[in-house]
């Protein structure tokens, strides 16, 4: 056989291939997102299933932050709940970030931390709470029901961060694909998959996956904690709603348990490797693409910077938060670098900011992070800037404030594609000399670039592996053959061993 | 945008695909394949090698069964083994079935299946220890493994149910890719993967996923008698080999852990899903394809049979091995069917065929179950013969002989897509009636077709992935991201927990 030459088999894989990219048929998709930026995520994978023929409906309810009512590519469902608690806006996480600033300012006894965690617990299983009215509002409107049952939806899609969609899809009998990193009360994995603490790190602590032996002490402790968070905070919220509407000896957690594909928002190249699931799907790094053009106004800024290149700096939704006296040493050692700088930036201006940085309320941080000349990024470590980052191989200076953040630059800063820099301790000097560092010593992009290679060497673009599994779910009614018999164990231990 | 059109990230993936299936670049691969039925994949993957460009060279013994030393795909390196014991002929496994066979007709005492299973971890340990004397031979061939070092092979390629090349390939210092199902004294997943007992029926017993409390405890039993085995009889085997050649402080499991990828001859339509993990690619049923047109003559008979249809019989090459007395219950339950019978067999004849019946000592299997007139497969359940009847969607009647066969059967079983007889229990009516009943009702054909479609629902051909997976491991040199710490805990007992 001549080299190169394309046997019978591969003819038929791209047969299989083609199809798949040119066969349109309509399903009908009833989809539970999560506010902020995970709907960010959820709106792609939408968009992507309407350009695919899909009727998508999004359940979304009347005070939503970033769900819009109306948008050429879904129609949406808008449920209104009494009393609804402010969480739903930005400012409630910012206060958050103020909080645990001024601890750690306090010199961050153990008690105040202790203090602050359980303030967390509260607010944690209040957003459940909120969360699952949702699902009391919709299966107590047995009209609304009904019309979703005569709607013959194919599939529930559902951000589990806030499960309630599971109850819904459990009433209309129809099968269920998560689009998730996190669920009820950490990462996804930890739900569906053996999880050993002795190389595993355990959500909510930055730990490596090489551990030492007190490291893995401290990581089973936390994996006791999770677990019994996710058991006693949270699952009883959905647990009170299983039995009202399903009757007794139903458990949420099995529900939860017994989606048919979780489509994991993960890539190797950033989480550590670890034990999955034959129905986990990784889809990590979805949300990126080529670079579009940049505006004539930004380009022109862009280019300006010369051979020395511009840096990005984004902290997110959360900036505001930040008090001005870091807002301002950042500013400063800003100004003394050669590069130019981009700044999103919604808080308050710092004074000192130098000719050299331009301060953006929102900008185009993908396009931006694929440009050629951009030298490095500096990022709170959201994963949604991180997978661009990584996709577009460029090095990471982290600067984590709350939630997932320290873990996420904690494991780019173990490949050497990032450096860290503790916010609270932040100096004008050690802000600059880390940027510097990050900009000029090539091993944090030689890291960055292969990291980047390594995730873009695959047969299919991740939100196309997504579709495609939607579809197989839709197609064949659920995916039963790869779900294991865990999710049936009575005691979660038994899941394991 | 229009239904069905192609957006950016699909045409993304398609010329990714497409620059997949037509790029041509020269890989050298090593490899290290099982003789007999293991080898008809393994030459199939050769195969695909060879004709995407690369290279290969395969190591085989001058006494080897199947492996010959010339082919048109791949140069081979000869070694010869001294004292070489007989276990490379087909004769030494008959042997294994006439033993058991006879203990059974003697009903079966628990001291006779004891010293069976005492007899076959002697022969175990004595197939290992000449199987590592391929690694002995090489190894102190210092002028050879100068050359090997000199070619610069990529990869190294190892069915490792006779894992002496993870020795070579670690000598060379190269990355290795496992072509897998069985490993050491047990199916591959145990070996690298959490397999909780709860769930996950281990080797050797015939026990499906939901199990009953006492069903988990024999197969925890089982679970730790496979342990030990791998602990205590295959393993040292091959550490002593590891620490002549190497030094001690290396254990030769860990090495065994330590494969890049591996690509297992599994899919779920199939084997009950477990706990897997991110270095694992499924390739199950990578050898299937389309039908090629039968022979002139086997056309003709087939067409011979009718509405009625014809039905295939193999039990592969072990069939030497069965008495006569049962062969001739078997022709004479063919006898009384309607359907045309296509029966391999290479021992002696039995005297009572039927006009029906046709005995070839070959037959173009995968071709003959791709017939549109085929009405069930008589297997004993190697299994190439079962992906090819899933691939196909044919009905099974199942004859397990020996070693995984009544593991392979009862899955088949659980699904309804097979009824399983036991060999030593067979009367002409009992298995007239099987067949006939997997004939004739549909329940069998229905659920073998639905796994058929869930099989083929794949955005690629196994095959294809598992090229895609040796490239990646040539392209990247290794595959370090996607394996798990586990392999480097100091005790089993800690990759699980």
């Amino acid at each position: 056989m001549p080299r190169g030459s394309m046997d019978i088999l591969s003819r038929l894989s791209l047969l299989t291939f083609l199809s798949f990219l040119t066969t349109a048929w309509s399903g009908k998709v009833l989809v539970f997102p999560v506010d902020g930026s995970h709907w960010v995520n959820m709106n792609l994978m939408i968009q992507g299933l309407h350009s695919r023929g899909h009727e998508v409906t999004v359940v979304r309810t009347a005070t939503s932050w970033y769900v819009k009512e109306t948008a050429p590519h879904y129609s949406s469902l808008t449920i209104t709940i009494p009393e609804a608690i402010c969480i739903e806006k930005e400012d409630f996480f910012v206060s958050f970030l103020v909080k645990m600033l001024a601890i750690k300012k306090e010199g961050g006894s153990p008690m105040a931390f202790l203090s602050f965690y359980w303030e967390m617990l509260g607010t944690l299983s209040i957003i459940h709470q909120q969360a699952s009215m949702v699902g009391v509002q919709m299966l107590e409107d047995k009209a609304l029901m009904q019309k979703l049952r005569d709607t013959k939806y194919d599939l529930v899609l559902i951000d589990p961060g806030l499960p309630v969609g599971v109850l819904v899809a459990h009433a209309l009998g129809l099968p269920t694909v998560f689009n998730v990193r996190w669920i009820t009360s950490g990462e996804g994995h930890f739900v569906v998959a053996p999880s050993p603490t002795s190389y595993v790190p355990t959500s909510g602590v930055a730990l490596p996956d090489k551990m030492t032996f007190l490291q893995r002490l401290q990581n089973t402790f936390h994996y006791g904690l999770n677990t019994c968070i996710d058991k006693f905070v949270v699952c009883p919220v959905y647990d009170r709603l299983v039995e009202k509407y399903f009757g007794s000896g139903l458990s949420f957690y099995h529900m939860l348990q017994a989606a048919d594909i979780w489509l994991m928002r993960v890539d190797f190249v950033f989480e550590f490797p670890r034990p999955t699931m034959p129905n986990i799907v990784y889809i990590g790094g979805f949300q990126c693409k080529p670079p579009s053009p940049l505006s004539a106004e930004l380009e022109d800024f862009v280019q300006s910077s010369g051979d020395h290149g511009f840096i990005l700096m984004s902290l997110g939704t959360l900036v505001k938060g930040l008090p001005k006296e870091i807002t301002s040493k950042i500013a400063a050692a800003f100004a003394q670098l050669p590069q130019k700088i981009i700044w999103r930036h919604a808080g308050e201006r710092p004074d000192n900011l130098g000719n050299n940085t331009l301060l953006l309320k929102w900008l185009p941080q993908s396009d931006l992070l694929g440009h050629p000349k951009i030298k490095a990024f500096v990022s709170h470590g959201g994963t949604n800037g991180i997978y661009e980052s990584i996709y577009n191989g460029v090095p990471v200076v982290g600067v984590p404030l709350l939630f997932d953040q320290p873990e996420n630059v904690l494991r780019l800063e173990i490949r050497g594609a990032a450096k860290v820099l503790d916010v609270t301790q932040i100096t004008t000097e050690s802000f600059r000399d880390t940027v510097q560092e990050v900009v000029n010593n090539p091993f944090y992009r030689d890291n960055m670039k292969r990291l980047s290679s390594l995730h873009r060497d695959q047969p299919m673009h991740p939100l196309d592996t997504a579709l495609f599994w939607i579809e197989f779910v839709m197609r064949n009614k659920g995916a039963a053959h790869l779900r294991t018999e865990s999710y049936k164990m009575p005691c979660r231990a038994f899941a394991v061993l």
